[in-house]
């Protein structure tokens, strides 16, 4: 049995991307998205479409800014009639002029990502993208340090206000357990009526598999994975354990093997992400990774116990 | 809030001892039981107890028989009064006349590890154990393919012929979701009235943590870990994650946090334990890993499609 209301999407590229500042070469992102074609995975997310304004073409990769004829040099001559391409959006770092009528694009969905404080910004960019033509999603971004009070009003104005087909429980920090995966599905589902529930987690804790699972078990049908888990950080839920979950026949696993092979595993030596200690720190502790990511860059990356006694100091 | 039924057990040095013949240096054994002291874990299971007519010790180190002069120098001039030693027994591999009365012995508890055809000798290395004044545990090992027919009738023999404190689930192929766990564990519960519920995870499928949670959920007190998920091969539930889980004040997660920068970190240029693909590929199919691990000792280590192909045929 498997629930063909599923649906997967791949975010390699754009998750990863926040590891290397975007700087992926064209044939890795050409190896993945065709591994994902292959694969028959339902959605292939390249990157953010994020603004130049914001974002220095200097100091950032294509797949931070997704031109055109970039997604197009990167998908051209691999297809498969079931997967579609997304691009994602910043609620505050993105602007809806960048955006194609979806007519001249080879994207199809645009996921606008936001934190709560920024759903008005996130709902323009919403109905911009859909006036254009494109499929549309939110991501509530960095939900385990959201009150109620804040987050309930703004899914309250997703549901009125936008014609999004899902909305992401987004796990920025890796904090969440599964008691509180289910209790934002649950509050997803009750505010945000016909429309979908997505999972993106991470790793943190080694928690990201176990807490999509457990987002599909609440009737998440919406879920992100990337590639051996590469992804910012402690990464993401690997895309292969996901896969060897779901009872889908339609889904074939092999070229993702194939591809944690040939193109992931050897970016090992430049880029590093999964699980470490200050991630896991950080995660417990319901922290944003950055200070981690800053600790893993100089050179007393190993003194676990002052990081970790320096974080309560955040908390308590 | 927390369950004061809950206790830790820290088996680092027995699992781990699964991937290097049971060799680990005086040095590394004794720093490992010093952090666990020092962060107050209940139980420290320094090793196996084996038969030294089964296992060569030419070709094992002193932690696959734990000599009683062996724990005397891994523990002397280290103590907290809350942590005890615990030894495994393999039920087919260990023998009743190698443990000593526990009045001359610094261990505590032996944790009988067995497959449900074992089960008799089980019962009887059980009982010995206990005649000589241990505390005792049953291990029912690989439980992901036994079937109810066989399990039951064995966890109502240990019901009516021992005197264990708990039964654990050993989910050695790393196979179980959260759904199976909780089968497992309420399976227990209703067999083996007056005893408690271990968990035991293995991480081929990143798991081992999130397991242990359910397992707690559902009523679990006897929990395993190993510092930094060290063991055979994907590892185990990592310690640090357990205590950083868990709101007992008791704990403490810094000797934990410097154990694995100064004593388990460095031993990653020689070991290999964790997540990696011929792993997950064994967990998912519900296999013993050792046909991964032999993949991982050759030269064609990364061919992961072959691999899943050859390991489909043993299922199908």
């Amino acid at each position: 049995m498997f629930r063909p209301e599923i649906k997967v999407l791949d975010c390699t590229i754009r998750d990863g991307g926040l590891a290397n500042d975007s700087y992926f070469d064209l044939q890795t992102v050409r190896a993945i998205y065709k591994a994902c074609c292959d694969a028959h995975i339902d959605y292939v997310e390249l990157g953010y479409r994020n603004s130049k304004a914001m974002f220095s073409p200097k100091e950032f990769g294509p797949w931070r800014f997704c031109d055109e004829k970039d997604l197009r040099a990167a998908t051209d001559g691999i297809e498969n009639p079931g997967t579609k391409i997304a691009v994602m959006m910043d609620a505050h770092k993105a602007e809806p002029q960048d955006l194609l009528p979806k007519s001249e694009s080879v994207v199809n969905t645009v996921r606008v990502a936001t934190y709560v404080k920024d759903v008005d910004k996130a709902i323009r960019l919403e109905n911009v993208a859909r006036e254009k033509g494109y499929e549309t999603t939110i991501n509530m971004m960095a939900i385990s340090i959201e009150s109620d009070w804040e987050l309930d009003p703004a899914l309250e104005q997703i549901q009125n206000e936008t014609g999004i087909v899902a909305c992401y429980v987004v796990d920025s920090f890796g904090a969440l357990y599964s008691e509180q995966i289910d209790f934002f599905v649950k509050k997803y589902q009750r505010i945000l009526k016909g429309k979908e529930v997505g999972i993106h987690a991470h790793n943190n804790q080694q928690l990201a598999f176990a807490n999509t699972i457990e987002g599909i078990i609440q009737g998440a049908n919406f879920l992100d994975g990337t590639i051996y888990g590469l992804g910012r950080a402690a990464g993401n839920c690997p895309l292969e354990l996901l896969l060897g979950f779901l009872k889908n026949p339609k889904f074939n696993i092999r070229p993702i093997l194939d591809c944690v092979a040939q193109t992931i595993r050897p970016m090992q030596s430049q880029l590093e992400w999964g699980y470490m200690v200050p991630y896991m720190i950080t995660g417990m502790l319901n922290q944003h990774p950055r200070a981690a990511m800053a600790l893993l860059k100089g050179d007393r990356r190993d003194d676990y116990r002052a990081f970790y006694d320096k974080m309560l100091e955040l908390v308590e």
